[in-house]
């Protein structure tokens, strides 16, 4: 088959690798019919992120057909049209136990595209299916459902769960890149009285007033100033970092009000000051997280019935072998004004015949 | 009357004051009984809270006996005996209507030894009387009684609470001073199934022990390793900050088990490295906060139980009028082995008429 | 002044009374500029609720403007409009402080035109004012402020938050009258998946559906196999009773699913059947409830933002003294289709130079 | 092997069968160390219990060492001591995936002794055995383990934590025969302010006095001005009912606080009357539920640490082929004392060879 290979930094090639096959009784084999491209994937192509070894195939995100299954599997069959998550649990561990499969301890969490061969190919192997895919209603277009992958349970369990936004609650939305944006949009759920989106890109700006903020500011025009002033000097319930740099984070700290939570989804590579001499006394929250993505059977309800504005947040459709031009599209995303492409969805309504049957 | 007065950094005197009287409708005043000394206090004499002015009647803890209230005050009278909270709350407020009255906007919050005279002194006003202060039942002495206006409501709210501790749960307390040994004491009403101590002081960490400690360790003696070794390698599922250094919040930072959390109480003066590169992914919350003293009812109701070791954390006695002696003894804790110091309550349980009806 | 005076079982009159003066120093003196009529008022009439003595004005739900206060009231002055809750709060007893307002110990919680005179007047005296009246923004019109007294909270409070609505749910609202439509209207702040009415009354399941319910069904035309075939046999995830009679609330406990949840609002007079031979071993929980109206912040702040539809539930307007004309047409609501009814709204926007100031 | 056989009502036999074997990758074959006898047990072999078939194995606790697993188990292997739970997950399903093991709809729940062969035999097929063996360490006795497989969790999750007991809290158990007096036992880890137990029978008090009841009362001896009287006419905050019998529960509603509480443990066999009369103003909160054993590990933890009273709770002791003799003298509470009674239980420390490596 045809898959995205890692060959170290900066280099990549969409070409011809062994077709994945069944190890372990828990595994399912899925023809991808649709993928997306993940900020994540960036930084792995870059070399930030080592345990990425060259030869590895990348993408944790896809929605697929299952051709294959292993003896052990019990809740989906070859044929079915399936969501693969970004997460796969044992379902045994601990962790699992507590629906906390974002820190399985017995070989899920995230592993494809990171320790594991990936979903940006023609088929992938996913192990323990039974808790790491979920069928889909066949209304639900594969490129919305893509965005359930990953994308939307990370920004709703993250951000919007963990920052704990309540009906009436002022929330601010540090980033709107994907993820801000999808935390934007999946914040709807809980009733938010008024969403601040800062950034610095006008045209990002935009989207998140398309996506539901009620107030937009740039990142260097005094957000600080605009959040004391819509909030009588108090500062925002909730505030949500999605950018991963410590200025961000660190405005962060400073826009809440006490008793507040700061909910942080960006993934940061340098550490961040945490400034505790002001922060000791003001009852202030602050939670980091990988998505578990037990949020997943609620936000796919929701998304089929129109509920989750999936469709806004895709500006780009590729054939799935169009893998290069993809990446360049999504890795330009300020000239290109790409929030999340999508390669191959096109296929979605033509489930094929599982190739063992032919 | 006589009060301790701080009169700039290092300087404070036991002196003739004039008596407190009422200034509005929601006031008590309270003849002291017992009164004990915070290591707060000792930060304000040495000039590291700045709000406290010149002049202040320093203290924010004590027991006594009304002697005059308001017009407004419904729930006590003068001869009651009652605990004064280190935090008075308007009830009024958005905060106070939450139960969060440290953060009280309209007058309340900790006020008294701060931004009012406060309780080391023969008698002190006390604000909003019917929110502020807590009748005592006769049978627990004033001593151990004495453990409710701050230190136990602290360690229990801002630790333990925020910590969420639960049965069976490795709770890790780094700082075995005064609050740290109160969060031993108070999260035995959480059956954690062990509580690690943490202390430079060899005195200290036996002190833990007494206190229910199931482990102690040296910070210098690998802490991180042996909550390693306890915990199979995942960390603790609740780490409490009780120092105020940032060395001491860094390595709380590093001994929490993904999906666990980190408490802090301590009193901190310089910002902290917040390693957001290992965190972004760990799945940690991080609390701060100043007491609500929300929670005083109950650990009053479970000390006069004799389900919270009071007596064990006061190690002198003073006469009231002994002050600088005290302050002494508390401020070289080191040599002395102070945690608690109580003055005045010995008169506990002789309670006098009110000076009005003489 | 003119008041609705109860006279005894079925006998009321809107007559001249003594105005109310300030009696405590909590108090204020609020003019009514809009008031409604809860089904509360006609149990009362009808005799059904003997706490209220002849003689007693009647209401409990106002929009108006303070024309006096108290010497201890701090948070509202003459002129202020105000919105009069139901429940009153001391804000002192053990209850207040835990936000539980509707269980005041200490003279509050349901007063109004209960146990001391009421709404339905030129003039209320209100107990307790800084916990008991809200201000309202001059923006929101009188007549849908005035469902934030009772109907709102209530709904919100008793049905959608004990009943504990989380996106995603199916929610079942049996009774479809005033309250009942309120829970649809109110649900919606936490995201249900569908919002299913039961009502025996086509006309009210066609407000329901204006409101927002996603299917309706005749009591009588199998509600409970609608429920059974939507949720592929597992039953609701929430249900909610609205309308206070055992059978009613006896379905209830018959659609939840295993894990659900009954919240009961309805005002019942009688005991019903609970199936423990069925129900012990199904995880459910049943809630019961008077409101606190803890929420009423919140609400107002949604509802000045056009997040809660208001309007659509007042169909009858009447000028104040028309009170016997308005107590016609919300009791016969089966012939007038009414749902709230308010009398006085016009007023809304002209606050008037208190009296003593004139 | 030799196992105790259901005949139909009235009947049952200690009698030879065909041993169990691996029927389905996920089972485990578990030689039986140490059994008990579940009040629910006596039920069946009324013929309470229609799903019990004739012909079926007894008995739903143990402990006992694995001695074979289907290919697809891989958290235990033969020669485990495990805890065999008297709930199995298949850790696929919703209720599964929210932990909610008891309500399992793919082949869990309670099935030994119910729907599948159970415990009450030399060895038992255990299905699911990654979910639903809990392997033990070496210090903790059979005899009391064997409490872990039902008793002590069932009392803990849907007495104690549906309950939702908080420190300070006043308890009241309904019944204190097994279940009752684990809800005492497991209580303590929440730290009530106390504890009152209720029961007809004065040794059931005494063993609930020896377990850490604070107060007893007989039933017939006005418990309700007891609780009452203790809480200043307010009611209890948290009642457990754990006899099943209207009247039991009927009361338990009239002893709650308003704001409180009332978990029911107890199997019921006909409905009880709720009086909504009375309770639709009060603020209750009704629960219901089977055990899901969620709280096993956390529990079995605090045995083994001495912080759970396990052999206290053992009356009698057994060879495992003395079963009829066992349930005379359990079924025969009243005259024997008997709570728990164990059978095999000096088996525990002799971890044999699995047959089929001899």
């Amino acid at each position: 088959m045809k898959a995205l290979v890692f060959h170290g930094p900066g280099q990549t090639s969409w070409q011809d690798v062994p077709d994945p096959a069944i190890k372990d009784a828990a595994d399912a084999i899925v023809r991808v019919d649709a993928v997306t491209i993940c900020g994540t994937d960036l930084h792995i192509v870059k070399g930030d992120v080592p345990e990425v070894s060259p030869g590895r195939v990348l993408g944790h995100e896809a929605v697929g057909t299952v051709v294959e299954t292993g003896g052990d599997v019990r809740t989906v069959r070859p044929g079915d049209r399936v969501l693969i998550s970004c997460i796969s649990a044992c379902g045994r561990c601990r962790f699992c136990r507590e629906a906390r499969y974002g820190q399985c301890r017995e070989g899920g969490g995230w592993v494809l595209g990171h320790t594991m061969d990936g979903t940006q190919a023609e088929y992938v192997r996913v192990p323990f299916a039974d808790l790491s895919v979920h069928p889909l209603p066949s209304t639900l277009p594969s490129d919305e459902a893509v965005l359930l992958a990953d994308i939307f349970p990370t920004a709703y369990e993250v951000g919007v769960l963990n920052g704990n936004v309540r009906p009436g609650d002022t929330v601010v939305v540090v980033g709107a890149g994907p993820i801000g944006l999808a935390v934007i949009a999946t914040a709807s759920l809980c009733s938010p009285y008024r969403v601040i989106a800062v950034d610095l890109a006008a045209s990002r700006l935009a989207a998140a007033r398309d996506l539901g903020a009620d107030a937009t500011v740039g990142a260097e025009e005094g957000p600080e100033k605009l959040v004391e002033d819509l909030t009588d000097g108090l500062g925002a319930d909730v505030v949500v970092e999605a950018v991963g740099v410590p200025e961000a984070f660190e405005m962060c700290t400073r826009m809440v009000r006490p008793g507040g939570r700061v909910a942080n989804i960006g993934v940061h590579g340098k550490p961040a000051t945490l400034h505790l001499e002001d922060l000791w006394i003001k009852d202030v929250t602050i939670t980091t997280g990988l998505v578990d993505t037990h949020s997943t059977p609620v936000l796919l309800r929701m998304m089929a019935a129109g509920r989750l504005p999936g469709a806004a947040m895709v500006t780009h459709r590729f054939e799935l072998d169009k893998m290069a031009e993809a990446y360049d599209v999504f890795s330009r995303a300020g000239d290109t004004g790409a929030l999340k492409v999508v390669l191959g969805a096109a296929r979605h309504d033509t489930v094929a015949v599982p190739p063992q049957e032919q």
